[in-house]
């Protein structure tokens, strides 16, 4: 488990104030995860103590983890909810999908409805798509000037020290998947009946400017990986490697903030039950 | 499985119009599910049953399920939610506890933030506590005149009926625990340390006030028990039991609404993915 995390990290951390260099890195993981059923064993394990460690943070209500997944269509953010937090339950983990915004969200400044969805004390948050949105289809689409986009990964790295100052820890993950393995993840959409519904006609638009969205990932990795909210760069061709990956360095980052249960200020000799 | 939810309606549905007598129902269930194995493996099924059912609701995304859970403290509402809803996710079930009122939410009418809370398209609902905390604590302790509670009855029932009549089904279920079980699991969180923090002395106020409380669930049973949202009375000492039953009534709820994926007005072939 700690060799897992470590070999993870030394393949997937991007070094805060280092090039991310994205386009060399892998989407397979058959290096650190060769085998498939011990990966899966290890997350099933993982998930599990994700769980535990999640109750021991609800009771003792003071600080928060945030788990926010990025990755271009298909690439496998939903999945990673059910592959990861499902064990965990509704009860304690909270998803916010972050898609168009409303004409309210637009009418108040970026991270106004991201910091509103930010998870409460003893909750696991996760976003599906984020404050990154507004630097990445935004910026790629040019939905809002230059210079206002400009400015946002600095506002964003403030905004993510703020919430690690005031006990939410935030760990990004951007799931990175090869070109080839979308347009297969595209074409089962296609061919797959009970997977028709998920099919999208724009997703064919954004991924005719792949090239411009994978310099607008490299550019938010190289800008806002940052000591209190570093990026993983997760291989997510392989769901079950993706999902080994994020469970193990969840389950890794929930033991070092260490939740305890609070002691209590009676003893149970203070109460009888009739 | 036809079989089991007829026998549990049989047991635990309060019939519109018709007098609950709460004191004669049953706190186990022993005459429908005898065996304990056999009801944890209906339950598995039922789970995975609803997941897929769930699934299917959210790409029809034209309708919802509410799941209402009342009971006394440590009837087992936390417990039902991990055991009937988390094989469903975080995903698809939104939980919403409700607690003594904010500030700005008794500044609103008492179904303000119910409504606020209500599941949108696609998702399954799950209520800790509910609309029916303003006609049971607050008549219990007298937080309101009596003629305000008393008007509350038939608002419930109007508000139900009208979520019912725009597309969410509303399951209520009140989890029925004997005095001498919540002795015991009162008892429990004061012995092990664990659950050390879920002890409130609070709660043996309550319990001193058992007979009132009974009283006014009676109350909501006999009143509010409508043909579009009916009170179901379910046996809750054994929690596997309690989980048996709610989720054969969950899934087959689901199963009678029928969600279909939607059907595209697109061929495969309108799309080459390059």
């Amino acid at each position: 488990m700690v060799k897992l995390t470590k070999l993870i990290d030394n393949n997937c951390l991007v070094a805060p104030g280092e090039k991310s260099q994205l386009s060399k890195r892998a989407t397979v993981a058959d290096d650190i995860l060769p085998d498939r059923q011990a990966a899966n064993e290890a997350t099933k394990e993982n998930t599990k103590a994700i769980d535990a460690l999640q109750d021991a943070l609800w009771a003792e209500h003071h600080r928060a983890l945030l788990v926010i997944l990025q990755g271009i269509d298909t690439s496998g953010k939903d999945g990673t909810v059910r592959g990861v937090f499902n064990r965990c339950g509704p009860l304690g983990v909270c998803v916010t999908p972050f898609g168009r915004p409303t004409d309210e969200e637009l009418a108040h400044d970026f991270l106004w409805r991201i910091h509103k969805a930010a998870p409460k004390k003893g909750v696991i948050g996760v976003f599906n798509r984020s404050q990154y949105e507004d630097v990445l289809v935004v910026r790629v689409r040019g939905l809002a000037p230059a210079d206002v986009v400009e400015q946002r990964y600095e506002q964003i790295n403030a905004f993510e020290k703020h919430l690690h100052d005031n006990g939410t820890r935030v760990l990004k993950f951007m799931l990175n998947i090869s070109r080839d393995e979308q347009r297969e993840r595209l074409q089962q959409r296609l061919d797959d009946p009970s997977k028709n519904w998920k099919f999208n006609a724009g997703d064919l638009e954004d991924r005719k400017l792949w090239d411009d969205y994978a310099k607008a990932y490299e550019t938010v990795l190289d800008r806002c990986s940052t000591e209190h909210a570093p990026w993983r760069v997760v291989p997510a061709d392989r769901k079950w490697q993706r999902n080994a990956i994020i469970a193990a360095t969840v389950r890794k980052t929930l033991e070092d903030m260490a939740p305890s249960y609070p002691k209590p200020d009676w003893n149970p000799s203070d109460f009888k039950i009739t």
